[in-house]
């Protein structure tokens, strides 16, 4: 019994709502006797329950399993360059809270640990609880140890450097504390809520602020071999480009993050480029935002749709030679950029077209998240919920 | 029990002749029940014998095993772009008879397949035999398809598509046969013969004529959805470059590979740019290889060593590119190109390590192949061995 395995499970379940042994071979290509144990060990953990028998003409009428709802409920926090979610869900992910905060760039490190933990302290004590909190997770940009529950540097949040998560939130809560990377728990999300359900190998960027991917590989998420596995935000575009948070030049964050295209267009609006970014955010030039060049780029303004169109053009790029290594099925554009609008979509698309080799291109799917702003949030749910539903466990 | 253990413990008993369970258990960090299982069916098809107990100077004498070299013959073929190379081995993976012939670019599909079968006959019928044929392994390079026996397309070989290899070489064989990539099966020579024997994640260029690279994914041998994984000689490393064999612009091969370096050579001599090189294939342009580049740079032409320094350049970008999103523990540089010498493996170092993210490149270790220019068809002789020791089997 995998991980994998109780992760189709689900999943499938959270979808059909019921299913019986067969239904889950059947639909999930697994055989019959991995599905019967892995039931069982659900069962018997009280995370499924028997919901019924199948109508059937005929013959011996099989028994149903649904997600016990009530079973526990999951904290998901998703700590971002710009913003803390948390979220409450129930065994079947169904969100019962969420609580949401901005945070301005430059906020300091002890004011975040603080607004983060006061977040989860909201979700353990809500009122919409339906079950006691059975796990905790915590999602962070940059490089991550899940073993010792370290953030070791999100180089987009100043001084973010070697934060003993684990230990800072386990003050708080009695519940198991996961500590995973945010593009990768996006990565699980997506996994988990459908789009590549059943898929093995595939791809899920997350363009944001900053810039990061999802690796899964024979159906397991890839991590490397440090755990610093995705790291598309600094693949080299540009080889003689700007200098990278990261003190490399010409990453891709540097020209395609949400960062990076709030911080050109500031520049070019103060040289006088776009008259209409400068009066959609009433002159206050210091506060354009990724999502105000979206705004001026639907609204026809010609220099957010050159800087989206570029943008959009270096993501392709990039995802085109990860595409050409790795042969996956399947990539999902994820982040909060997504929400830039078509001209960026389109020129990812392009440039994916363009760069990856035709026999791999043909055989792709690339597709939009539907997960939202809680994409990441509800990955960290998710992974609190499987690691303690492990086979170890 | 899966291929990854018994590779495991193949490779180990290779290497160090002899073992006891224990001492597998432990060099190898696997579960002694692990052992105990892999070792019984391995001893029960013959594949391993005992080998007496161990010394010791108190308590029980443990079993000692070794791998029965008389057990079963494997022939392993390499098809490339510019050689045909076949080698016949004993279960312990040494060479009992070599045979290889060069292939002028240019060399008719039917003639090419014509050679292939020779190779393979005269392997068969070796006087150095020590037991029977077990299996075939065939590498090609470009795409395959394993599950079909179908070499779909190898850009380098003129004319080269849809081959039914499976089924043009069972015409002379009742051994089972596997056909794979050919750099794929450099970097399971490269992990069985020892630099990477435990390393989970890790990378092998295959850096010759065209440009290729095996992936290692949590212990496995990571082939993508489709078996395209790897082609890292089609990554854009010059976004508006010239046109690849692919279709594509500006791919690595187009700028780093030995058909490059060549051909890039050859139009600079023709111009007058290296003296030296046009004495050195006495004024015959046509004939310039990269090997004789590699002659050049070493004597001090500066064309040659600029060409060099270049591709290393490229090779380091698109290698760092694949280290910022796999985060391996390992790369090695294997293939013909690596005898060009330092120059080039100086440059791929040095933009290797200017483009991957600090903390990547830190803990990863640079090494080059040792295995020659016999290694694809090793590792085609060692997937033979394999694919008939599967579980499955």
């Amino acid at each position: 019994m995998s991980n994998q395995t109780i992760t189709l499970i689900l999943s499938y379940l959270r979808q059909n709502r019921t299913a019986t042994r067969s239904d889950l071979a059947a639909a999930l290509g697994l055989h019959t006797r991995t599905v019967a144990h892995t039931v069982k060990t659900l069962l018997d953990r009280g995370l499924l329950i028997p919901a019924g028998r199948q109508q059937s003409a005929a013959g011996r009428r099989q028994e149903l399993f649904s997600i016990n709802s009530s079973y526990r409920n999951y904290i998901g926090l998703d700590l971002g360059a710009t913003h803390i979610i948390g979220i409450l869900v129930d065994a079947n992910c169904s969100v019962l809270e969420r609580v949401a905060f901005d945070i301005r760039p430059g906020l300091g490190v002890e004011m975040i640990i603080s607004q983060l933990r006061s977040v989860a302290n909201r979700l353990q004590v809500s009122e919409n609880r339906t079950a006691s909190v059975g796990g905790v997770g915590v999602c962070v940009p940059g490089f991550v140890d899940p073993r010792a529950g370290v953030s070791i540097v999100a180089e987009n949040i100043v001084g973010w450097r070697n934060i003993q998560l684990h230990k800072i939130l386990s003050a708080d809560t009695t519940a198991p504390l996961v500590i995973e990377d945010s593009s990768r728990t996006l990565g699980v999300a997506e996994r988990w809520t459908g789009s590549v359900q059943r898929a093995s190998d595939f791809l899920v960027i997350d363009i944001g602020y900053g810039v990061g991917m999802a690796i899964y590989a024979g159906g397991e998420l890839y991590r490397g071999t440090n755990y610093k596995s995705g790291e598309i935000g600094h693949v080299t575009v540009v080889p003689d480009g700007t200098v990278c948070t990261c003190g490399k030049h010409g990453c891709l964050e540097t020209v395609a993050s949400g960062k990076a295209v709030a911080a050109i267009a500031r520049t070019a609006v103060r040289q006088g480029k776009s008259p209409m970014l400068m009066d959609l955010v009433q002159g206050n030039v210091d506060s354009i935002s990724a999502a105000d060049v979206g705004v001026a780029a639907n609204t026809g303004d010609a220099l957010a749709r050159d800087l989206l169109r570029s943008a959009g053009g270096f993501i392709g790029l990039a995802l085109a030679n990860a595409a050409n290594l790795l042969n996956p099925s399947h990539i999902v554009l994820g982040g909060g950029m997504i929400n830039a609008g078509a001209i960026l979509l389109d020129s990812v698309r392009e440039a994916l077209s363009l760069h990856t080799m035709a026999e791999i291109f043909n055989e792709l799917e690339l597709s939009v998240s539907e997960l939202g702003i809680d994409g990441s949030a509800l990955g960290s749910a998710i992974i609190a919920m499987l690691d303690t539903t492990s086979p170890a466990d």
